[in-house]
């Protein structure tokens, strides 16, 4: 194949994407959310958003990473957040999703591909760092919208949910302190969250 | 509102996006996009076939274009391609729904939009160009992957196939060459696309 009918196939590939289901309402507390869709709405949101990230961030290589991070669910699924068995196999799954699926591209293109994907697993940049903080305040903004409903019906705990975000602050302090205040704070007041931590934490 | 409290209404009430559906099948032939996950597609192949540019742009404008043009579209609606009476209302039922969500945003952010998609809708500078290439190459390697389906059910003409790519090829040439030699030729032979041009267009 010559490079672009690589670069086309790669590109109806990942029309696979649109598939994979999430875990979270959309607004409408009726339909829940695929990956392409989280992918747009984070990526839409860091261009709003970026102002809060706590370094200063090249927008273009956080949003390059928020739009192909969950690429390698097209074969290894959505690992929801607190499903501790999934959890431990999901590293592995992932790493033969990225071969397979970033090897359609040109081997240059494939290199780029890899690289923003570890640099979002690693979360060693202040990019990686702020894509991971808007990976959590977007799910948690809509489970928020729907008046706690995922929360709610998984019976998710507030220990789960801090432990889920104990790094959204390393990325945005200010989006940290929002997404607390206005979206889950009144949720564990309301008991959508079970606050197993004492009412204090 | 804070800066930021109007920034998160704009980030919740984008959600919406999500429930507005194209004509375009995805590539499992079942069910049809929505404008999300188009836009989430189109940046994700613009990052992938910038290259083939006709001039060199600038990619993060040209993604946050792709991003954010569509979000008229909340309480526009998707105006098909070949819808005439629609066509001629969409302006002003965009222009209407541009004003309402942009200005959910803090002033500045709300003029960077209204920029963004005023470059978009102009087509005067090589990333609108691109741009627009893009968002008609990507439903139609959907119509080609699903084997010309949502052509054929709406009794598609070539002429207007050939009408709505008339400036893809400003925006890429190879890109265009590629669409019609891959993805339009071979549904017009199968009689997917009915060819109105006397074969030789």
């Amino acid at each position: 194949m010559d490079r672009l009918e690589q670069q086309a196939a790669f590109c109806l590939e990942i029309d696979r994407e649109k598939f994979i289901g999430r875990q979270t309402y959309l607004s409408d507390g009726e339909r829940k959310e695929n990956d392409a869709e989280h992918a747009w709405h984070m990526a839409v949101m860091a261009l709003v958003l970026s102002e809060y990230a706590n370094e200063e961030i090249d927008v273009l290589r956080t949003i390059s990473m928020l739009l192909i991070h969950d690429l390698v669910e097209i074969d290894a699924g959505d690992t929801y957040a607190y499903d501790e068995e999934a959890l431990k196999t999901q590293g592995e799954r992932e790493q033969q999703a990225a071969d397979r699926i970033f090897n359609l591209l040109p081997e240059d293109q494939a290199a780029e591909f890899f690289g923003l994907w570890r640099e979002f697993e690693e979360r060693k940049t202040p990019e990686s760092r702020f894509a991971h903080a808007m990976d959590n305040f977007q799910p948690v903004m809509l489970n928020a919208a729907t008046d706690g409903k995922a929360w709610a019906e998984r019976n998710v705990r507030l220990s789960q949910v801090l432990k889920r975000n104990q790094k959204t602050g390393d990325g945005s302090r200010k989006l940290w302190e929002y997404s607390w205040e206005h979206f889950i704070q009144p949720n564990r007041k309301a008991g959508k969250i079970q606050d197993d931590c004492g009412g204090e934490a």
